[in-house]
């Protein structure tokens, strides 16, 4: 044991097995875990718990559990479990393909959640009691506070609801994360709330670390276990052509003065687009940028050492592997370039707004008026979650969506008709890019947004069609404010399920 | 003249007739009008505006406006207007019967927007240019501050950004109400924003009247026109079962200890439904309510009355000629337990987030998985607007929303397979509620909800098909997630349209 982690005295006492630790957990109760993204979940005891509901499930005896989080997790958390028929109900986010098979095959409840509203809707009630946490630290102070690791998601609230507390001691997180973290203690139910004091994105309105009452601690769990992001993809062509409309668009705001030189706050989703737009940023002419995001990813990275970006305020890290090795070898000179907040922070709509984030986020499909699809393929199979993309993009200065005009190899248009399922009403979608081109959607009605989503952003194979469909549906429509022609709105997702392509 | 309501000496020679005024604006330039639902809209310079757009269109000439209201206005402006072929383009909300006809015949662009978000969008600039703002206003103050009306809706904005401005002087509103405005003037565009300090839905963070340079002002013309709000319906026995539902409702939650005694600041929209609700809470157990909304209507005015509410904060007055005529009666009274204020602060997300209201919310259909549709009939003819009920439902504790289970005889459903068109997502919609029944829909998955949806709201001649829908949903569904049927998801508007049924 690495004493310096673990300075509670105390608290010395309470480290056991994982195993040990898992046998403290009941079938039917509720656990919050810490994670979010491939960042700061626990890495064994879930493994532990997925191995005695195996024993459990071959003895004949039933053991399912309510699984909270921050958002995804990793194949030792919702994997293990999924595998294992362990969870029950799941909430508010997932990303593991084991636990999506299972979610879409009806064998597991899925709560898909705004991930700023986790928080105080946990303490709303109504989502029922916690009984367990468990959460990752990378140390326990002597005077008992925790020491977050690389991601701190809902872990506050999770440590003040839980009746009882598990927690993963993990020495392969640096020790210098100690100091990056920033909780906020201000929140509270209504009608007990106020402004949450946070003017710039790398303001610090909290403390460095979680309280816990050392009497719930229960089990402390010693880990040296890696967080396990995705790997890197490099951008390929049409994410570096993404890139390029979107770079465009900002100078052009920029030239007509409606972004500041330094942009506004970036927020940006994980993957190859996203990185292809924050490798752009590393040679535009926006200086001194800031970002207030859900995660920083290796693009960020790339930005905070080019001296582009002053600073990075997000709820997690999803890293490669490569990028994670970078930070935790450096993190004392990282540190005071981030600020890990809790999601409720880092995503709430009033922090947003005020802020005025420029955000940005990826998509299945979106329709000829713009409403996004970001969650459900073919309208009833969930991909992931809405996650905290609902909270940015309504509340963002400037909302920009960004995807490949066409996925599974040109079979699946990205722009179609009539979205099969909407996450983001046409309202919250202002600025719709494809590679093939950027539609600036602000200001315009329903019609004028169509022109512009097939002229620009459909890929050229679906266009005619889309355009065929618009002009029949301006003609024979019920109502000409969205027009539309019911009988074939979702006949594209038809034809995909029935032939395996959108292309008639 | 009442040279008391002008108090401002040189603005005395602004004061010429309607016609005048509106000579002064040119075709194809951008008119922000005062005017929130039926109140506080300039009554006689869009009549002349009218009536010389008419004229030029007889002798040939082209003229046609781009219009920026708070949302809904009288038959004297988008009536009168649309009559005339005179909008060329309209935001953020219409609800006059003329216009809408226009909008869904492909004759007029109409961009719908959330009310809480023009004012900002106004500054940040897409938008345009704003030419001319017409007020109505109920005095001008000797140092030329303007004592606003019936409705602030988006009256600072439009006087600061506008080039010129026309104030229409209405003596018909009460002298008594100056004093009851709040306008703040702390609102910025990024990266200068900060908090909002408002804590209580009856606090005070501004100023009783706009501000406006003297020497913008172009026209002022007198007027003594009342405000045209709808009639008052009285509940009828559906709107009565509804309101009895959630009434239930609230006992159950205050109950539990997840509300107050005294509620949360309730927001409510306007109608037969509302008011229903409205009068059950006068004599309900909850005592020392408070209102943070969008509209005062005739049952907070009882609620007021009855000493159950303690104030109501809202942007407008939208009341019956009855109820307008006893506020009038008795302004000084009830001006102590009102606050006017801009529709950016009374929608604004911070604050219902903050304050944690209870907002109820009308709609034209829900899906079995609580997807809501507010604007489109069938999916592509608008019927009003979403208005405020995004900036509501997205950031309310407790989002409900409230329908009769049938509409047009029994023809539609108010329950559908999918929603023909979504205004609020389901992760938005927490409880429904139809003469039938209530469905708590917090914590649950899609198909917990389309269970609860299906026995609770849906209308007994719908049930067995919806039920039917959703079972052979689950058989046959490309994902189980949200089950559907992509052939049939919609069939029952195709069948409204074509047979003026859904009943098969």
């Amino acid at each position: 044991m690495n004493q310096s982690r673990l300075g509670h005295e105390k608290l010395r006492s309470k480290v056991m097995s994982a195993e040990d630790a898992a046998s403290l957990i009941e079938s039917g109760t509720t656990v919050g875990m810490s994670g979010f993204t491939g960042s700061g979940y626990p890495k064994t005891v879930p493994l532990a718990l997925a191995a005695r509901i195996e024993a459990e499930h071959a003895a004949g005896n039933p053991f399912r559990l309510r699984v909270w989080t921050g958002a995804s997790t990793g194949p030792e958390l919702d994997g293990a479990l999924a595998k294992a028929d362990g969870i029950e109900f799941r909430l508010p986010y997932n990303s593991d393909p084991i636990a999506r098979e299972k979610i879409n095959r009806g064998e597991m409840e899925y709560f898909d959640m705004h991930l700023s509203q986790v928080a105080p809707m946990a303490w709303q009630g109504f989502l029922g009691p916690l009984d367990t946490a468990i959460i990752e630290v990378s140390g326990i102070r002597p005077d008992g506070s925790l020491i977050p690791s690389s991601s701190v998601g809902n872990n506050k609230t999770w440590l003040d609801r839980a009746d009882k507390v598990i927690l993963e001691l993990n020495r392969w997180q640096s020790a210098d994360l100690d100091g990056m973290h920033d909780i906020y203690y201000g929140t509270a139910l209504p009608p007990h709330r106020v402004p949450i004091p946070l003017l710039h994105a790398d303001d610090r309105i909290g403390e460095t670390s979680f309280r816990c009452d050392p009497d719930k601690i229960v089990a402390i769990v010693e880990t040296d276990a890696p967080d396990r992001n995705l790997p890197f993809t490099p951008p390929d062509e049409t994410a570096r052509a993404i890139a390029g409309h979107l770079l465009e668009f900002f100078r052009h705001e920029v030239a007509k003065g409606r972004l500041p030189a330094s942009l506004l706050p970036i927020q940006s989703g994980v993957g190859n687009i996203a990185n292809a737009v924050l490798t752009g940023l590393v040679d535009s002419p926006f200086e001194n940028m800031t970002a207030f995001t859900e995660v920083i990813q290796d693009g960020m990275l790339d930005l905070l050492d080019a001296g582009k970006l002053r600073m990075a305020s997000a709820t997690a890290f999803s890293l490669s592997p490569e990028a994670a090795a970078r930070l935790n070898a450096d993190m004392a000179r990282y540190r005071d370039k981030m600020i890990l907040r809790p999601q409720e922070i880092s995503n709430h709509p009033e922090l947003i707004r005020r802020l005025g984030c420029v955000a940005m986020n990826g998509l299945i499909e979106a329709d000829i008026y713009g409403n996004v699809n970001s969650t459900h393929i073919m309208g009833s199979r969930i991909q992931n979650g809405i996650g905290g993309s609902g909270d940015f993009a309504r509340n963002a200065y400037v909302s920009i969506f960004m995807t490949p005009s066409t996925a599974k190899g040109g079979k699946i248009s990205a722009i179609v008709p009539q979205a099969s399922h909407v996450d983001h009403i046409n309202q919250d979608v202002q600025v719709l890019v494809t590679e093939h081109g950027l539609a600036d959607l602000r200001g315009l009605s329903p019609k004028q947004r169509a022109r512009l989503i097939i002229d620009n952003c459909a890929h050229p194979t679906y266009r005619p069609a889309l355009d065929d469909y618009f002009q029949r549906a301006l003609r024979g429509s019920y109502g000409m404010q969205s027009p539309s022609l019911l009988n074939e709105a979702l006949s594209w997702h038809q034809r995909f399920i029935e032939t395996g392509s959108m292309l008639a």
